[in-house]
C-alpha cells in the first residue's frame, strides 16, 4: 500500500473497514450513495484509515454497489486515507481506472467450486487473468492487492486444497503484490487452521503483509483474531456493526465487527488509531440507514468502563 | 467435585452448563419445571456432565427459579452427572439440603457496591456468612464450591480492588473449597485482565481448580476463552444458545454460548465429551420454549463442514 503510513510498532494493528463492501453487498435495502459517503466520512473521522469501499463487480449482479465510482468520488479523504475496492475482472479494472482508488484487490477462491460460482471461471482461468487486471490498475496508478476467498474452507467442497492457495499466492507474488488477504468467506476459520495457514504462508512468502478477513458466522471470529495476533498478523478486515451475513445460514452473522475488534485490541494493549466511541456512533448511523438492528455488541453495551448508577437496574445473583 | 470423573488429559475441558440458572433468571417468560427438566435431560444426553441447574435465591426475588427443588428432583441423572446450584445464604442452604444437589456454589462480589446490590450485604458480611452456609451444605453431603462475581470489573465501580477478590478466595480456601469460579458478571473481562487475574490467583492459590464464567456482552467472550486455555484453565461456564443478557444493555448478549464453545474447543483439538449436533438441538429446543431467537451462532450455521449444493444460493464476491 503506497499511502500506508501505519506506525510500525509491534503494537500497531491496521483495521480495514469493509462494511460498505462486504457488509452492504448482501443487503437488499439500497442505501443512497450520499448516505454511504456520509457514513464513510464518519468512519474516516473516527480514525479509520484503510477502507475497502466497494467492489467493481457487475452492477447487475450486485445493484447495491452499482454506485462504486460515485461513492469513491464523494469521500472526503484525509492525507492518510487509503481507499480500496475489489476488482474481480478487467471490466472492473477499466471502471476502477476512472476513479481515485488507491488499491485494487484481485480475487480468487482456493476452492474450484466456489470460484466458478463466484467469478464464473476456474482457478487456473482466474490466475491467467490476473496479469491483465494488474496491468490495467498499474497504468492507472492503482496499487495491486491480492485476496484468496474460502481460504479456510469452502461451503461446497469442505476442506480446501492448500496447493490451490499456494498457486494463487505465488501468482500474486509474481505480480509484485505485497498485501495478501485471506478470506474466511463463510466462517470456517478456526484457531487451528488460522495458525497453520498463517505459518505456512509466512514460511513460503515472508515478504507478504498478511491480512485476515474473518467472519463471525460460528461465533469464533475474535478468538481467531487472538490467534492471528499471536502469529504476528497485524492487519484485519472488519465490518461496521458486524454488518453482513452468510448466504448459507439465515440469522448467522457476517464479518467480525469493527467496534468489537477495536475494543478487543484496545483492551489488549494494541493501538489502532480509532476512537471507540466515534466508531460506535458510525455503527448506530449504519443501523439507522438500514433500519434494522446490527449484531455488534460494544455498540449495545458501550465501552468497558461505562458505569451505571447502583439503583439503575435490579440484579440477580451471578 | 466429588463425582467429577473428568479424564484429566491436558486436552480435556469441562463445560459447566449454566443456561437454566444464569440464562433463565433474567427471562420474564416462566418456563414450566417439566420443560426445564426435559431440556436438562437433553443436555445430559448431549454429553453435558456438569450443570449449574438453578439458584436457591428467594423465590420472590427470582420467580423463574422458585421451582429449584422440583427441577433438581426431576432430572434423569447419569452416573457422571454432577448438579450444582447457587446457594447465596443459609436459607438457600436449608432448601438445598433437602435435594440431591452435588455442589452448592457460595457467592460474593469483588465489588462492594455490586455485592450490596446483589446480596444485600457487605463483602465482609458475606465472608463472615460463608462458614454457616458451608456447614449446612457439609451436613447434607453437598460439596462446597466458590464463586467471585464481578471478578473482572464492576458496572457500578469500574475496576475492582484485587485485594477484595483475594480476601474472598482466601476465605473459600480456608473452608476447603477446591472449585473457584471467576464471574465476568457484566462482560468486562478482556484478554489482558483474564491473563493477569488467572496468573495472580494460580500463584497465590495453586491448589484451586479455576473456572471462568465469561459473558459475551462486548463480543470478546470466546477470545477470552483462548487466553484462559493458554493460561491452563480447563473449566468454563457456558449457556445454551448464549441464553442470558446484561441488565445494563438492552440487546447485549449474556453468557458465552455452549454450542459455540463446544465448536471452538473441538476445532482447537480439545475434548469435551459433548456432541455438537445434539448440543445444537438442545439450543433449538430452548429457543422454542422461550419463543424468541437465541444468539448462538453455530445453532444457525451448523458444524463447520456443513456442505451446501453449489446451486443452493447465489454468492457475491468476497
Amino acid at each position: 500500500m503506497s499511502k500506508d503510513a501505519s506506525p510500525r510498532s509491534d503494537k500497531w494493528v491496521d483495521i480495514i473497514e469493509v462494511g460498505t463492501r462486504d457488509g452492504l453487498q448482501i443487503e437488499k435495502k439500497l442505501i443512497p450513495a450520499a448516505e454511504k459517503i456520509a457514513i464513510l466520512d464518519a468512519m474516516i473521522a473516527s480514525g479509520i484509515r484503510l477502507i475497502e469501499v466497494t467492489s467493481f463487480v457487475s452492477p447487475k449482479a450486485v445493484p447495491q454497489l452499482a454506485d462504486a465510482a460515485e461513492v469513491l468520488a464523494g469521500i472526503a479523504r484525509r492525507d492518510d486515507t487509503y481507499l480500496m475496492a475489489l476488482v474481480p475482472n478487467v471490466r472492473g479494472a477499466d471502471r476502477a481506472a476512472e476513479t481515485s482508488l488507491d488499491g485494487g484487490v484481485l480475487l480468487c477462491s482456493a476452492s474450484e467450486t466456489h470460484n466458478r460460482k463466484n467469478l464464473n471461471r476456474s482457478i487456473g482461468e482466474s490466475i491467467d487473468g490476473f496479469a491483465a487486471i494488474a496491468e490495467r490498475l498499474r497504468e492507472a496508478g492503482i496499487d495491486r492487492l491480492g485476496a484468496v476467498a474460502t481460504a479456510f474452507g469452502c461451503p461446497f467442497e469442505g476442506e480446501i486444497d492448500q496447493a490451490n492457495m499456494f498457486r494463487i499466492v505465488r501468482a500474486y507474488a509474481e505480480l509484485g503484490v505485497k498485501h495478501l488477504t485471506l478470506g474466511d468467506t463463510t466462517g470456517m476459520a478456526t484457531p487451528a487452521n488460522v495458525r497453520a495457514t498463517v505459518r505456512a504462508l509466512k514460511a513460503e512468502f515472508p515478504g507478504l503483509d498478511l491480512c485476515l478477513h474473518l467472519h463471525n458466522t460460528r461465533g469464533v471470529g475474535l478468538a481467531n483474531v487472538i490467534v492471528g495476533l499471536e502469529e504476528g498478523v497485524r492487519r484485519f478486515d472488519a465490518s461496521v456493526g458486524g454488518l453482513g451475513g452468510c448466504p448459507f445460514a439465515a440469522g448467522a452473522t457476517g464479518n467480525i465487527c469493527t467496534e468489537d475488534l477495536v475494543y478487543l485490541l484496545q483492551e489488549s494493549g494494541y493501538e489502532t488509531g480509532i476512537d471507540l466511541c466515534k466508531s460506535i456512533d458510525v455503527a448506530l448511523r449504519m443501523e439507522r440507514a438500514l433500519e434494522k438492528p446490527l449484531v455488534g455488541q460494544v455498540m449495545r453495551a458501550g465501552p468497558r468502563l461505562t458505569l451505571h448508577a447502583a439503583d439503575a437496574v435490579p440484579t440477580a445473583a451471578g
